[in-house]
């Protein structure tokens, strides 16, 4: 490991620790601080973004990302202001066992130490993954791509003047050089960073679970589906499939399949009717195709790989199935286990649906779009983990927490 | 991936997704039936586990817990009983929300699926994972040592004989073949396999945790520290010590490196005395060596590489520091982050010992030998995890469920 980065590591490390001992009040007003500060140098880091943008064409699908406005900025400041705002998830008891011998055993929520985000060209997320992490006193190491570099560093200026204002360790944050190198060091990093969370596209997340030694939350991708149950009110379903595909096609919560039950197959025409207006092109299977063509005019034949697709665009999937049976088989084997939906007035339909479904999000009645931390009333959100161990779906403030137990004896021996 | 164990990999998914639909009740009685058995098929299970007996000569430290024996099936059976009649942890609501917009927002606790157990040559765990993960409902696939391929053989013999008798599908459980290219694919199995848990010393868990793919939770090493502070009492130090220590040498909470305070080392004759009796050698730094010289018979001098030591033997490291800072220092710098221990009446001092240790079970006044699941009243044990990610410290049933969160909707709409 390269000694400029081993020290990094350990001055994280040694910052965290110290962060750990601050009072939340502390922390709250110290992110207060960081806000003012984010507003007060707008035209720095809007300056420092021209560089950014300069340097990437504007019919790039990354540009709108990577721009900051004073808007934007404005914007971040408030969620930064919002994230001091809400209740502190640390020093929680989450268990208190009193043993027969007298021993007292607390669970108690801690930080985790260290956590490193790798992550692309969307500058926002420097400020928000800062403010996460210190409010949960979490020293963070942030790797954002290369195209955000000047962007990303003023950002981090800007969070450590603060820091050094206010006689903070300005190593609770620090900026990853943006090189391959610096990043295979840090997931080789074990037992000096404690987690590692990927924010980015499908490439970037299966390189660092595939290449990680130290412990990954994977978040991201979402290939969803609807089911529109024999019992489904069409009226309801049109409006959820409408909106889950169309919202926003960008995101990982998307509509990318809907399973319509072969006994409301009539109805397939009113159901998809919405989805005409934003061009959606549906690519449907033989007896989708028969029933609406003529009656949609964006269709398509699907071929087998439709099924294991995440579009990120204004594309949906469409397959008839038998009935349930026919459609939980489809999800297990297609899903991503991020959000499955079912729509459908049989309660117990949707009671079977919620049970066999494996995944992170399983919806009644409502459009996948609502995964979100967000809409889920978390008031912050670090990502949607896709993954089982630790964290499923919107990751808030106590996902990005471990905990410990802290017992208390008075000489207890333990028997042999 | 061979068609063999891709196979194998999809009927453990099939079967663990049968097996979530059984009542716990159900899932209870048939895990009695297995214990039944398991006493049923003393002779059978004996028989094998001879053949295996007699590949390893007697002398080899892992023959003791290769051999079975009529008495330990017996204590087999009761586990896998006390199994049955904990109360399950799955289907519990961790949480509930409802939204301004109506939605209901339940997270319930759900079996992981699929789990993989990497182990050694102790057959007995194979009952022991099976019960633990047929309790949750998780399919588990079992990988033992090759030392106990013949016991293993027969013990899953005999759990799927009671599993075809009662109906269910015997892939539930299912033995990896003895192979390391068996071993490589389960840890490449994305997507089909949950979850991996290690088992074993620290070469096993290592090349598990540096090879795999799937999310892994690291069990094991325990470098262990206990720090006698200036406000200790002295002889409820020497008997932490002394049971921390001499209780068993061979587990993960065994004590590894004692740090007295300076302030306390005249007292050091009498806190090390109870050792002699199991002829500890203690790796003593100058300061403690001229303390205890001519007053305790098995003391060496201790070097660098003493520190850093998980000995696993009646051997132990003892250095003097000189406050509780010096003590937090030290312990950052070589614990593994299992089990540490203060002694101190000092309320104020155990807090901070408390706080500021980054360990899975931090002691005040009591050995680190507690640091098991049994003595935690979790009534079984699957491992004691050292890492941070989902579960930390002894694993019990819950910490072998993940979650998933059910949303009630009546046609809610996300706006835009």
């Amino acid at each position: 490991m390269s000694t400029e980065l081993n020290i990094l590591f350990e001055n994280s490390r040694k910052a965290s620790r110290k962060l750990n001992k601050l009072s939340d009040a502390r922390r709250n007003e110290i992110l207060l601080r960081v806000a003012d500060a984010a507003v007060e140098n707008i035209d720095k880091i809007i300056a420092a973004n021209a560089l950014d943008l300069a340097n990437m064409p504007k019919s790039d699908p990354k540009y709108d990302r990577l721009m900051l406005t004073a808007e934007r900025i404005k914007a971040i400041a408030d969620d930064i202001r919002s994230v001091a705002s809400l209740e502190s998830p640390l020093g929680r008891e989450l268990n208190k066992i009193v043993r027969p011998n007298g021993l007292i055993i607390r669970k108690v929520s801690v930080p985790f130490g260290v956590i490193g985000i790798i992550y692309e060209a969307r500058p926002n997320v420097s400020f928000d993954v800062f403010s996460l992490c210190f409010k949960t006193a979490n020293a963070c190491i942030l790797k954002g791509g290369s195209d955000a570099i000047n962007s990303n560093r003023t950002i981090v200026e800007v969070i450590h003047s603060v820091l050094e204002a206010q006689g903070i360790d300005s190593s609770v944050v620090s900026l990853l050089p943006p090189t391959h190198e610096a990043t295979a060091e840090m997931l080789n990093a074990v037992g000096k960073v404690d987690l590692i969370i990927p924010r980015g596209g499908k490439r970037l997340i299966e390189f660092v679970r595939d290449n990680s030694r130290v412990p990954v939350i994977e978040t991201g991708a979402g290939i969803c589906h609807t089911y529109i149950h024999s019992s489904a009110d069409i009226a309801k379903g049109a409006a959820i499939i409408n909106n889950a595909k169309t919202r926003r096609v960008s995101v990982c919560n998307a509509l990318d399949c809907t399973l319509v039950d072969a006994s409301r197959i009539a109805d397939l025409p009113v159901l998809v009717a919405p989805l005409a207006e934003s061009k959606v092109i549906i690519y449907a299977d033989n007896r989708a195709y028969n029933a609406l063509e003529g009656k949609y005019p964006y269709l398509e034949h699907a071929t087998e790989e439709n099924w294991g697709l995440e579009y990120m665009d204004y594309k949906m999937s469409l397959k008839i199935v038998d009935n349930i049976d026919d459609a939980l088989e489809h999800i297990e084997r297609y899903s991503s286990k991020h959000s499955e939906c079912i729509v459908a007035e049989d309660a117990q339909a949707c009671d079977r649906f919620s049970l066999e479904v494996d995944a992170a999000c399983v919806y009644s009645n409502a459009p996948t779009a609502f995964t979100d931390g967000g809409q889920f009333g978390f008031g912050a959100e670090i990502g949607i983990s896709t993954q089982k161990l630790h964290a499923r779906g919107p990751m808030a403030l106590p996902e990005i927490t471990t905990y410990k137990y802290i017992i208390a004896g008075n000489g207890q021996i333990r028997a042999k």
